[in-house]
């Protein structure tokens, strides 16, 4: 389950009262160079790293999916991945949309939800009222989401996140409905006959 | 919006706990030469009608959908779910198998949901239970229950009916989800880009 969308349109937040509210759902936590943020915890929000170490594990082919987002870099470990699935646990990848388009090559059987704001003007709004980055980075982030935007269609759902607690039901309804789909190899109870 | 399933299984009870707790949401009702059940109404659980007027309606093409069902007609008219699409609300079809393949067919945009019981088992006591039928219907029912679930594959979703709470919850989930999906036209709010 991959949760993507334009920079700023509130990924986090929404992932984070997902978790809250349901269980058994995992959030992959993603490796960055980006310096963390106030409140941010190593392990917690990413595994922070330098950009030595980042292109080491780029070149060792560690990375299920990785990216250069205004400036810094950021990606999903496999092992990461490998060991949630390996338990038989949902996990929810919080990415941005060039990283989701990797996934969508690399992993067919991912549903890639995109979150949108509710409109472009509300997404500026969310951006400056961040009050951490200046004024040319958030001119810089802008141009960005505009251009993320058109990438929607790559995606198999559009959840607008217009309020977090309706968008996380959303993403939680996309869940359920995912694992009863038959062309995930769900099959009736005692199912016996030939496939 | 498609439920369907084996003979037995439960249709009509999930249905009719998912339009107690769900808002615009519609059931088709169907039209049958079957006679009444104890408790059933003209126009509430079917419109009820002879084996000649629905032949006359066949002739007529009125039905998206029609079969013959332990020697008894059912269909849906055509002009049912006219009605609800125009308005743009949501419409549920709850029907047999034999059906379902035929609005597939017919119907690419409907989403199929195969309402499937927890065991044969429980399909059986739960036919046994409803009391109205001896017991060579009962054996033909469950022949035929046996068949239907082969069919499964034809479906987009499979929904154990093993509580009626869980199930309708699974039922609206995937209503939400379908309604989000892209390759259904949704788009991001305020969307301008090129197609």
């Amino acid at each position: 389950m991959i949760i993507s969308g334009p920079s700023g349109v509130g990924k986090g937040t929404v992932c984070r009262h997902l978790m809250l509210v349901r269980q058994k759902l995992n959030l992959s936590v993603s490796t960055t160079t980006r310096p963390p943020r106030p409140g941010e915890e190593e392990g917690r929000e990413y595994n922070f790293t330098s950009v030595d170490r980042f292109k080491e594990m780029i070149g060792s082919g560690d990375f299920l999916e990785w990216a250069v987002v205004h400036g810094h870099y950021y990606g999903t470990l496999k092992t990461t991945v490998r060991n949630y699935l390996s338990k038989g646990e949902d996990l929810i990848l919080e990415i941005d949309v060039q990283g989701a388009a990797q996934v969508r090559k690399n992993s067919p059987g991912s549903a890639l939800i995109f979150l949108a704001p509710p409109s472009l003007e509300a997404l500026e709004a969310r951006i400056r009222g961040r009050g951490t980055e200046d004024d040319l980075r958030i001119k810089q982030r802008l141009v960005a989401a505009r251009e993320e935007m058109e990438a929607y269609y790559l995606y198999d759902y559009v959840v607008v996140n217009d309020q977090v607690e309706n968008a996380a039901g959303l993403i939680g309804a996309i869940i359920d409905a995912e694992k009863c789909k038959v062309n995930r190899g769900v099959r009736p109870p005692g199912w016996g006959g030939v496939e």
